[in-house]
């Protein structure tokens, strides 16, 4: 885990901002529509971020599942429901995940709502 | 789709049976941890149905698909939910999913709660 | 190869239809933002129809590879420029690859520009 | 499984004709390549046709698997020993291989030296 | 990024030279087979970089995109064509690849041909 | 290669203990039957490891395939064993890998039984 949380952020914003700035019609319209994905529909945002989370896991993105992380912990799920999450995943897609699901470990230290209990009481 | 949905169950079930009667205890054991990463926990066995549905669709494994699209339908998601999920699974997998998403409309046609309006008025 | 280009193509344009006629303006953008991908811009819409075909072989799509085979006879791209960038693909992606680099050779008997010589003479 | 193990190896062969005479020096020296990586080395033969069988098992190839599964009974693998190999891909590679697993057991019925015992008997 | 495009070259360099001169033939010849892929044939040397591009974004290698990248410039692909050839990337590979695309727009302030306005005025 | 072998294993170990800790029997279950499927069956050990490895390498995930290399040297494969292993890991999964197997010869340097000759004799 080389970066700190704080740093993945600042670095995925300055090179959000170029790649939107580009220029080129359709990476934005991309972004908008992945953006667009997670919005309220038939299914909550709730749901639709667990998926997205689910959907990273199993397709071995770390930077996807930092981001998934720290949404589902903004929308409310608990530690718990995250990890049944991710064993879905990991059962799904076998112990090649397993490198991702241990970093999502360490990158539920850093977020509030996410941290195991001995870090979360500190 | 080349086969049924009935086909397809029938052939998926003798071949199950002979893959866990095979003797080696690992094969079963995994098949046993996979049934069980839907039983409920900390989230329940509807929302984790649909999160095997998405993992599905983004590793791209038709088989896979039916299989959850069915099980979606048992645990009381509703057709348009299942096309939310799938809508999920196009934009974080892309166009190359497409074809496995044209093959889940077309499976839809075959499972009650998720046929379209026309073919469930029938 | 089970299915002839033109079952293909039946099928494929009937599910289309119902994916896009589902109601779901996600699905819908999706398929539009698929298809500008491709109009000319910055490249040409024949460069990009080979770089469709590479990215189709590459992550292993039947269907994408006969979409893209089509689109790329149309554009004028000759059986010798295509069988070199799947040669491409080929190395890029490996021997989990010949599969499917041996049905596009089974695809090009079907398609006009694209058969081989002694087909193509018939 | 909707060809025999005949009708596969059939199709297989004149595909293989046809891209091995298409006149493109690459893919011929791929297919070359391809050949000699199993040839006895360092490793013999008989250990890297299971080598190819779990990588295709893991990359999830049907036909890949089907090629390695009848050498690995003409290397004098067991099919208790196939099954054992099958299981380190089922876990390394998770569920979504299970289709493929499943496929790898309808194939074997078919291959002198994995058959079940039962199918073996007749 | 953690690395500069210089520290990169060096380490691959580096690298490279061990793997080759491991003393393993068929290594040897599949790097040979991987060069020979992109030199002139019936496609051109500039075309098949394009191709080697959108190939690598789509299976998400950083290291390969890094490599194509240098490679398009100094074919002459200019910075437009470069990310409209991204875009059908991101388009085919899905969202799971933005990570990959936001790196590449990240390496393209490196590289001479494919800076950005601002970074290229410098 | 930005962690020295040291340093990822007591990463490795430090976020395994928090995963295995978490108190979700499935994902305990996942990494105990993980374990189980390198252990003697009807194939050794030993061969079981070279599966995995070559598992790893197809698959490109830099982790698990340190672990194995570790685990490979330990069982006995020698260092030009290892490597025929990876080509066979490089033909079926193309050049795609070939960051991933310069990584693994960088890896070798630090593992006694893996190095080269040069490094072995310091």
């Amino acid at each position: 885990m080389p970066d700190s949380l704080a740093d993945f952020q600042k670095a995925r914003a300055d090179l959000n901002d170029e790649s939107l700035g580009c220029g080129h019609l359709g990476i934005k319209r991309f972004f908008a529509l992945d953006h667009q994905a997670y919005e309220p529909g038939p299914l909550g945002s709730k749901t639709k971020e667990l998926l997205g989370l689910v959907a990273s896991a199993v397709l071995r993105c770390d930077d996807c599942i930092t981001y998934h992380l720290v949404r589902a912990a903004e929308d409310g799920w608990s530690r718990d429901e995250v990890i049944d999450a991710l064993n879905v995943a990991l059962v799904v897609g076998g112990s090649i995940t397993i490198p991702h699901v241990r970093r999502a470990f360490g990158r539920m230290r850093e977020i509030d709502g996410l941290k195991p209990i001995s870090a979360a009481e500190k």
